[in-house]
């Protein structure tokens, strides 16, 4: 089933466009996993499984998807990598949608390798993801085997358009015969889209295109109809729910939103600890707030 | 120990800028391996690494680096990391410089975990790297961790410059304020190497320039004075030594050239076939043509 259908479907299911990224890192992890870790020599690997494996049970009925960032997993070196292949079988298990947040790139045969690494189910893909970031910057023949990959296998992936960081200016704004970058690879990215759509207006080359730029990530919805749209930066990057509204179609679809921090951290929030509850409480009602503002202030509303 | 320094003086003491990638293909593996494998039931992963240390046993001596493509080790699922961990561990006990072929990027704290997963010694950083590639397409912010981390822990990048593939024109040569936009990234690496250098000339931020196009090479030495390239493309992509003789300085310093399938591969060479020898002798032959190629051909004769 063409990724984007299969995105729509569970979109329309949970009735959120809400992506949790799963995030881990060693210096917050929840007190209750340090201290059971401390008394029986846990690694840090197993302890990053356990804290992603808990937060995968609260938001598996709420949300269509995780977004795992493999910076954290394989900053543990190759055991954090087992790990985040545990990761992944658990939230296929529990019917999420996985967007690998790798942003791979490479070319030819070794973009191939990168797609069926990632791309669709066990065992055609050896860690069985349904989408995967990839950056552009290297031309079509960069993005062409994941496109191939994402149509045989039911995935798809998000190309770097406009990233919600401060150094986005440096080069994605640079003008070239009067757009900016960011357009041009816009523009290439919809092409694909428009090649590989599925039921609806939807294909499977979607863009990455941040919350902290609200203008252009409306620019950009007219100039990718076709492509969907994975927002980074709501929350914890600054972006409110009002500053990421322009990503989405009338329908509340064209667009998931992207929460890591602002969730999966939430028991550090004063206002959301509780005498006795669990850590992963406040992850839930974090959760719960951020589908919230979605849906009060995107068109997600109409879902 | 800054890493332009460190690569300057292995190097010197190879006398030679060959460097060696480790490029495994399941469909192209020595039917020594592959035989002994159907016997014992062995894992593709296990295969990629017996391949990967019986090649570093044989161009340890020769020359001054290794660069392991990470995608074909990721195709495999988090096995092949943990074999690609054991590769990167052989080639440092023997002497070797690895520079890790990721092409990673992101941005902040998250570009921070990627730099701390692979850039220097164990055990501060997990892989044990001397070098990693990187993507300058998120600009500034995407690449300043990494140069923190390569100050801190000496090792360097190679930022994605001007690739050797067809769609390397599609936006690197995309022209903006009248510069092609590989040349504006050009400007801020060299920025980063000045700032970066060790005892020579040349700083921790290296670039990756293909030998694919040559004038190209010829006109980054000129932007990019202080920054070492890594250059692919020469071999089986269709780049000569004659190709990559710009990516030098007059010393024969300045560059380093990747040769990946044209030497892990020479076994299946018809001309470098002989009866009763082991597939490494071919290897080893094709090392030796590769390092004469360059000494012949650029100013890596004076060495």
């Amino acid at each position: 089933m063409n990724f984007a259908d299969q995105l729509i479907a569970k979109i329309q299911s949970k009735k959120t466009p809400l992506v949790v990224g799963i995030d881990p890192r060693a210096d917050r992890l929840p007190k209750s996993i340090t201290d059971a870790a401390a008394k029986k020599d846990t690694s840090l690997s197993e302890q990053y499984l356990q804290f992603s494996t808990a937060i995968i049970n609260v938001v598996a009925p709420l949300v269509p998807a995780i977004k795992p960032q493999m910076a954290f997993f394989e900053e543990l070196g190759p055991q954090g990598m087992v790990a985040l292949g545990q990761v992944v079988e658990h939230a296929k298990s529990k019917g999420l949608l996985v967007i690998m947040d790798g942003k791979r790139n490479d070319i030819g045969s070794t973009a191939a390798a990168y797609a069926a690494a990632y791309m669709g189910p066990k065992p055609g893909s050896s860690w069985g993801c349904d989408a995967l970031t990839v950056n552009p910057w290297m031309g079509h023949d960069s993005l062409s085997p994941f496109v191939d990959a994402g149509n045989k296998f039911g995935a798809g992936i998000f190309a770097l358009v406009k990233t919600s960081n401060p150094g986005s200016q440096n080069f994605q704004e640079r003008v070239s015969d009067g757009r900016p970058m960011f357009e041009w690879i816009a523009e290439h990215i919809q092409k694909l889209a428009v090649e590989t759509k599925g039921q609806g207006a939807y294909g499977i080359a979607g863009a990455v295109v941040g919350a902290t730029y609200p203008k252009q990530l409306d620019e950009l919805r007219k100039i990718m109809p076709n492509s969907f749209f994975l927002i980074p930066g709501f929350g914890a990057q600054g972006g409110t729910a009002a500053d990421v509204a322009g990503g989405f179609d009338s329908h509340g679809l064209g667009a998931v939103v992207n929460s890591s921090r602002g969730i999966i951290f939430a028991y550090e929030k004063p206002e959301l600890q509780t005498d006795g509850q669990d850590w992963t409480d406040a992850v839930k009602q974090a959760t719960h707030n951020a589908i919230s503002q979605l849906r009060d202030h995107t068109p997600a509303g109409n879902l």
